[in-house]
């Protein structure tokens, strides 16, 4: 049997991937595990657990992102693959934690035919990849490759008021080892579509070369609490009108521009929130993306200018707040051309694709060269306890997987 | 020293005024006693501890409305003025707590005078006029005039999931006095107008001969939750951009309608709530008011007409309950024509106008000729601790007050 002719086992894979949805799992088969969070404590220390029953050295460094190594046959600079165990309030049992567990797999592969590889392998998870509950997303990962100071996102605080630096310590996973520019030959992360391209092209394996420039901001609009009755229309300063007319200009914005162009508002809060007061302060949050950083920029402008004028009109005042920004990643071309003729040999469909959500492997691809592997997300749904991805198709990517990472680690 | 020459003593008012807003007070100097929260218990033992220094029988009933009655030489049909001291969370010092003190206030000058009235002379207040936190606001005179069976009200489940029953008798306020059509002779309530219209024309007094009819309907869509990066913008069903849309429509809606049509979303709420999240659930709540009958269920019409169509070509589901529905009230006219008569007589501005906002008045003209006295709002502000009224206005208020109630109690 050669290397080539390895495969996964997915009644284990799935296995694993049942008994960590058990942690934090909500009604409808999804997990709630917020970064920091006593559930994701919990799913830590169940996958930390598998690590050392796989062998694995596991260190946890200060900003708790956690990594599992297996020796090679030199010390030289390891070949890592890894994603998230964290997820929303609402989330799947995939997005993240099929990577990390595809990634267990692996050495669980390697180790049954007692194969050393040249290189060092690293399964590793970071801390905070969704952003649920602390800005800014893929945290772990950004400060790892030195682009967020380690203080600052210690200081961040959650949508409770805690920080990260405080949960962390609380729930013991403030590591010892430094932050900072790692020694790496190549990062790979196996996750899931979370978008419908696969799935409606019926391709099992996606060959991500990019990933889409993200922009969070947040608005405050404030205006002046009246009563809905007794207050004549053109005197009203309602910050309510004014969150949702940025809401329906968002959509017409992403229209407009067309092609990789999305924006959403998925956030709204209304105060005091009462159906007879007029709301004198509204805090709405929009999310743009765009592989095109000019087109990114052009659409973040056009909705700061929205908002001024619209809020003026209003005689409502506006503050905003930049959340996340992240530029357009092109991932390693080498990388790519990997995966694509990996999953070709394998026997899979596969197309080269753009991610539409963010990603630890972004961060990864400022020290590294990088690229992600996809599998389908069944109708596209994820973030939701509905998120799907079919049995065939995590065995696909897993090997996908299995197969890269055998070449790359030599 | 007649009876026309009894003037009620301001600083005695204020003070009254001041100690109740003590009870649930906010910074910026509001109030928040929520109906029958611990703060509206609060308020309400203090207020029945001064109904009882001045001499009133104090009965309670069923659903916890208040009535401190005076003698007349009669036991006939008595004159009933009052109003309400619970809040919204944000409320002002005066919504209703004017009315209430006010009330007091002539008691204490009609004791002072040693004046019988022939009437027997009640001061009330209902329970949960504002509606902040049970559904429909204007309850406790609702019920009390017949308008709504005591055991639907003692059902209502509050926004935290409290029933009104529960919530009486926790706080002690369940009340042996039956409810029902009432024998009243007349029924007056003063109140600050809580709306522009005396403040920006420098009148004093308002006779408000009429009140604007309400409809308050809330909306639950329902959609998909899907991820924000990945899913292009055809493919997604956004309960928040329906209600967002909807917001906007409303404001659309009443500027098209003009006169008296006023029209206001409140409250949003989105579901899971996350910037990265599609919405997959919004409730939203409309307010629309007019004097005109007809005209509020057209506009009734073409909201949900407008929602059905922007929910189905979004893929979205909806579902709507009617909150509250008042027809508008004309208030009796020889009632309003005493209140105009009087407030010249004292020497004091005064005009013929409509009430924008819901008062318990308006259930009361059910049972009894009834009619409202406004003092003006400085800027039209209230349902917020900006909430003012000059005391020389509160003065002239209560004063017209004392007059009218002189005349009808005989």
């Amino acid at each position: 049997m050669t290397r080539a002719d390895l495969r996964i086992d997915i009644v284990r894979l799935l296995a694993r991937l049942d008994r960590l949805a058990e942690v934090g799992a909500i009604e409808g088969g999804g997990n709630a595990r917020l970064a920091l969070s006593d559930q994701d404590r919990d799913g830590r220390d169940l996958v930390i657990g598998w690590m050392r029953d796989l062998g694995l050295a596991v260190t946890v460094d200060a900003i708790g992102n956690v990594f599992g190594r297996r020796r090679g046959r030199h010390d030289s600079a390891p070949l890592m693959t890894g994603s998230h165990i964290d997820t929303v309030r609402t989330g799947g049992r995939y997005d993240g934690n099929y990577g990390v567990l595809a990634g267990l797999e692996v050495v669980e592969v390697l180790n049954q035919a007692a194969i050393e590889t040249e290189r060092p392998i690293i399964i590793a998870f970071f801390t905070n990849e969704e952003g649920a509950r602390f800005h800014p997303d893929m945290m772990g990962s950004l400060v790892y490759v030195g682009g967020l100071p380690l203080d600052e996102a210690l200081a961040a605080k959650g949508i409770d008021g805690k920080t990260v630096g405080d949960e962390l310590r609380r729930i013991g996973y403030a590591g010892p080892e430094p932050v900072g520019r790692p020694d790496l030959h190549r990062f790979v992360e196996l996750h899931i579509e979370q978008g419908p391209v696969l799935d409606r092209e019926g391709v099992t394996i996606g060959a991500v070369d990019s990933l889409q420039g993200i922009s969070w901001t947040e608005f405050t609009l404030k205006g002046t609490p009246n009563h809905a009755g007794t207050t004549p229309m053109r005197l009203r300063h309602d910050a309510g009108y004014v969150a949702a007319s940025l809401t329906t200009f968002v959509r017409r914005l992403a229209n407009e521009f067309g092609g990789n162009q999305v924006g959403t508002v998925g956030s709204i809060k209304l105060f005091p929130d009462l159906i007879n007061v007029i709301p004198n302060k509204a805090v709405v949050a929009v999310d743009l993306r765009n592989t095109d950083e000019a087109k990114l920029k052009e659409a973040e402008g056009r909705v700061a200018a929205f908002i001024g004028e619209t809020a003026k009109a209003e005689g409502c005042t506006v503050e905003w707040r930049r959340l996340a920004r992240f530029e357009p990643v092109i991932f390693d071309a080498g990388m790519v051309a990997t995966i694509e003729r990996t999953a070709k040999d394998l026997g899979f469909s596969v197309r080269r694709m753009t991610s539409g959500a963010g990603h630890d492997a972004q961060m990864m691809q400022r020290v590294a060269p990088t690229a992600m592997i996809f599998v389908p997300s069944v109708g596209g749904i994820s973030h939701n306890v509905r998120e799907f991805t079919k049995p065939e198709d995590l065995e696909a990517g897993a090997n996908v997987l299995l197969q890269v990472m055998l070449e790359l680690a030599g």
